[in-house]
């Protein structure tokens, strides 16, 4: 009989991840579709990366020992049930029930950024305390201590994004103002700076060497708030590694080079900062890792 | 023999209260003595206490399971070094070995607001994650999950008291301005409302009853400092349940009402924050608990 496989997926707004796992987390297979919206089509989708993944590997789907998905919106572990995920038209989905009942296989969700913090400390072998925060469309974080990832009691653990402490008090979708998602995010650039149109942080840092005044605001305002998010998430958790994941983290070395410089311009004025050493424990997670698909397949057995 | 007891210590700037924990975690003996300053004072503190207890529970110090201290400054737990615990005039203090060395007893050392988080959660019977928000002369928090306490890498997991985001910008001790500590702590009322002395806290709410404009300033802004660090541990942590405790808890039912009505204005706006139940998360630690001392002696068997 074949080695048992974990398979992990990352169900995001357009694109699902899938990898298998062997049983030392190593990646054997993986596979990228694109995701089809609305309850149906999540579950289609869902179904069909489990199929290329056995035909990648040669086994049957049911030969699988367990399906962890990330997807973004509310969940509820214990009943497998995602509701509020807005950018893949899902109001609310029992899809752990669904995928199992179809596919005979055990099934666990879990937030997607959650997720990728569990996969972000696996793949770059961080110990310790381990805060990712996620850059991408919107803002947030998630946590893992000493290999145990970190829910809270609603599964909203991280929502870092909506804390209404932005001085330019931007109103935010939530209703609040000034929430560090109105400056620091995907959906940020894409409202304050339409001309960098749907994906705007694939061109943000040609705008800017060709002299786009408001693409630097926008990329500074950026920088500032992920420096802010450091800071916070230091001060709150004191985590050994702040990890830099997301969509934006394809802005590379300037955006790290910003955070850092930022932090550094806030020690500079403070003793207490300094110690804290704030600019070195920041990493960003390497181009092309599936964080948060083989985060979902460890967080499948845990 | 006798039933083997814990001491639990929380060593504080004014006060030191030390408590006898039986097997169950149940307080069979309890102490309160002023505490001496200096390393050689606060050595001194120490063994008073445990000297004391002995005598109350009839026994020789030396039949005393272990002690654990919560003391403030920065903690290294496995040397057992307090550091730049400026209110009680230690700059260094291998606090563990010498009382060790002077007792013969187990010595370990932690924060004093992680011990009352531990302590709080223990005494008030919480489950889940819990955050301890200590409204004391600082502002600083405390975690623990799952009975577990979050210490996170350096020992300065909860210092959220120094994030700079109050829109007042008040210049704080550490270098940055706008520190949530500038607005919601003991240290915030002693140098923003002079006329309250060196106890504010204790006239506060009467001054307000007397028609002090001043003080009803500070309270509101005590008020809402406190309630953006609600906000910001639930975000961030997602708690079951956030403790308020620290000394400024003898604010009563006018600090509870009000950190309520502030959370339930800003959800009024924001049908994100409604849905988080920010007001329901919140209670106070009941009075006359000594949470750090308590905490303090069950983590120091963890």
């Amino acid at each position: 009989m074949s080695e048992a496989l974990r398979i992990g997926m990352d169900i995001g707004g357009s694109k699902t991840a899938a990898v298998a796992l062997d049983l030392s987390g190593a990646v054997v297979a993986s596979t990228q579709l694109l995701t089809e919206r609305g309850p149906d089509g999540v579950l289609d989708t869902a179904e069909h990366a489990i199929r290329e993944l056995a035909r990648l590997t040669a086994r049957s789907a049911r030969e699988f020992a367990s399906v962890g998905i990330g997807i973004p919106g509310q969940i509820d572990r214990e009943l497998g049930v995602v509701r509020n995920a807005y950018n893949i038209d899902v109001a609310r989905l029992a899809l752990a029930e669904l995928l199992s009942e179809s596919t005979g296989l055990t099934v666990t969700l879990d937030n997607d950024v959650t997720a990728a913090a569990i996969g972000a400390a696996h793949l770059m072998g961080l110990s310790g305390t381990v805060a990712y925060l996620n850059l991408g469309t919107g803002l947030s974080a998630g946590f893992v201590v000493d290999g145990a990832p970190l829910r809270g009691s609603h599964g909203v653990a991280g929502e870092i994004g909506h804390l209404a402490v932005d001085r330019l008090e931007r109103p935010c979708p939530c209703g609040q103002r000034g929430c560090l998602e109105t400056v620091a995010s995907g959906s940020a650039l894409k409202t304050y700076w339409p001309a960098g149109g749907d994906h705007p942080g694939r061109i943000l840092l040609s705008a800017i060497a060709a002299g786009d005044a408001e693409a630097r605001t926008a990329f500074e305002y950026l920088v500032r708030g992920a420096a802010n998010c450091v800071r916070l998430l230091v001060l709150a958790l004191d985590p050994h590694t702040v990890v830099i994941g997301g969509g934006l983290r394809l802005l590379g070395d300037p955006l790290l080079d910003g955070i850092r410089t930022t932090l550094d311009e806030w020690s500079a004025a403070s003793p207490f900062l300094t110690e804290l050493q704030l600019g070195e424990r920041v990493q960003v997670l390497p181009e092309d890792s599936s964080a948060a698909a083989v985060g979902a397949a460890l967080a499948g057995i845990s």
